[in-house]
């Protein structure tokens, strides 16, 4: 998607064949571009949240290994076969809990357990490349299924925007392009369908208010922020049409683990009979476990993220200084969750990138009929 | 209550006849105490929230009338009733979703509107400081009432700390003493019965994280600071046993008008079927309305409460600086609803000075009688 109207990707490949990144530690803020040269860099860039996504983290291991395996050349302590085993860990612990990270080192796995240095390295790039690409694809693909709900709406709206609702970040910055929840706005947009952005702030790291607000502001997609207060009272005015959420994992049946606080607004849509939709590639499906809310064993994080919030303001001299405050008594101490999982009952339908589905075990398993056997 | 062992109110008369008040826009990082001595300042006070809370912004009205009546002498342009009725309409429209700022209003118009201006004087001051005891008085009952539910779950739970989440400020700062929803909290404490609160942080205005967590940890009580994402997954996990919350505006049948979020917890109370009590003072209904959602008009404030936030740091010199930092990109621009209405039927109880009672007209009228003639 654009930025400043260049197109861009989270991650791509420079003439150099060095991988850069946008660094999200510091959007909407400042806008910077890294290079990823090493393995090192890739384990600090994943670890620090400098990429973050289920899918872009997926996609900088895939890049990541074969980083990793071009400096094999340069050492000659450890044989081919132990010094990528090496590699492998280390991106693996960078996340350890983030499925598709352990997807992507899998199949990166394949290539190099198989073939020699010279023969592995051209296969290892060009299944990076490729990894990046399905993730592309299958978020353009999500875009698709759910424009359509969108355009529904719009004609029934006489040329008024349709009131979208998200949570949290599931835009393109959490993927390679397009994003989940936000592909079917962008698709939308693009073809000139009104659109307008409800940004639930996501407290307490602020994904929606950095994030978010960021990606669609920068594609020129009317937005506005909102406390994550508001959406329940926007709802019991007609304020919202329809609200796209992204997911974490998603059980056989359809329970979602989503951003914290995602659950809250699936039931003021439930009450007010707003469609509730989320989006997600097939990846993000957990078809082990059935009840989210019982199995799903929920992060918790530190209690700082909430007791602190990071932003800007301009010092004496004029400067944009990025700053962290702390909003409570010091003596005041938070608990942090950081997922909460939202009831198939509450849910609309699922969008994933083999179309649309009710978020029933029965509908899951009609789309995707191979996680039956 | 006490601050730093010393006791206050959150406003009072001091020798000089000037209202003074504890400045809440700077708590908890400053303790300040403002003086206000013209209606100017008393508006100013109200519309920028250096006094909130139902019942606090009735207190300051019942004094701000005063306030202003004193002044009628320095001027010669208006006569009596239209001096008193120009400063009413002022103070009137500082927040005009607040219930018990007109109720104070009104009854201090009763007296200004029937004696000249020598003869109102004294009343008005007398009226005032008849409100502000009222106010005390009906908070301490709430309490009372308010405690029995309290001491009745933590029969049940064997000395495990009956475990009760709060919403916004309904705490003595937004009274005069002892507050509404946490009075109930205090008369349990102070009996030695277990309790600990989670306090929602309030965005976009941070009243939990700022007022809540300052009053409750000032008093010693047990709590623990979420994000306001975070209540409906301690509900679906057994972590909360109680919901109280305070009220701006209650109708006669029993819809809540409180701060923005409220009716989100309540969804999720009722999904999990957790107590959710509302506590205030009988001032705060509005007999003349029934649907709260179609009725009660909410405030829209500036998006730059969403956009903007503060808290303090530790500056370069080791300086505790508190400072409102930009937590979003310059050009998103946010919503902001101060209120949203929880309708009745998600309400198990209202707390009030005269009892419990459920949250329906019926009930209302049974305890309130009065409001049917």
């Amino acid at each position: 998607m654009n930025i400043n109207n260049k197109h861009y990707t989270t991650i791509w490949l420079n003439e150099n064949d060095e991988v850069q990144i946008i660094d999200q530690t510091t959007l909407p803020f400042s806008f910077n571009i890294l290079t990823l040269s090493h393995l090192t860099d890739v384990c600090h860039a994943i670890s620090s949240m400098q990429v973050r996504g289920a899918g872009l983290i997926g996609v900088t291991a895939g890049y990541g290994v074969y980083i990793a395996a071009k400096d094999f050349s340069k050492q000659n302590k450890l044989s081919w076969l132990d010094f990528m085993e090496k590699a492998c860990t280390k991106i693996y612990q960078t996340r350890p809990t983030a499925k598709n990270l352990s997807y992507a080192l899998e199949r990166q796995s394949k290539i190099w357990k198989k073939y020699s240095f010279e023969e592995a390295l051209p296969l290892l790039r060009e299944q990076a490349l490729q990894i990046a690409q399905e993730d592309i694809d299958f978020c353009k693909k999500i875009g698709e299924h759910g424009k359509e709900l969108i355009a529904n709406i719009a004609k029934k709206k006489n040329g008024q925007p349709v009131n979208i609702l998200t949570h949290c970040n599931a835009g393109w910055l959490a993927f390679t392009d397009y994003g989940s929840a936000l592909s079917p706005v962008y698709a939308a947009f693009d073809e000139n369908i009104p659109v307008h952005v409800f940004v639930d702030e996501t407290r307490p790291r602020n994904q929606g208010a950095s994030l978010t607000a960021f990606e669609l502001g920068e594609h020129n997609v009317p937005h506005t922020l909102i406390a994550d207060n508001v959406g329940g009272h926007l709802m019991q005015h007609n304020m919202i049409d329809l609200v796209i959420v992204g997911a974490d994992r998603v059980t056989r049946n359809g329970d979602v683990a989503n951003k914290i606080g995602t659950y809250l607004k699936a039931l003021a849509a439930y009450d007010n009979n707003i469609p509730f939709y989320v989006a997600f590639p097939s990846s993000t499906f957990d078809f082990s476990i059935s009840d989210g809310v019982k199995e799903i064993v929920i992060e918790e994080r530190s209690g700082n993220e909430t007791e602190n919030i990071t932003g800007y303001f301009y010092n004496k001299n004029g400067q944009k200084q990025i700053q962290e405050i702390r909003i409570c008594p010091e003596k005041t101490k938070a608990i942090n969750f950081a997922f909460d999982v939202t009831p198939q009952k509450y849910i609309t339908g699922l969008i994933t990138e083999r179309g649309i589905c009710n978020a029933t075990e029965k509908a899951i398993l009609a789309l995707f009929p191979e996680a039956n056997q």
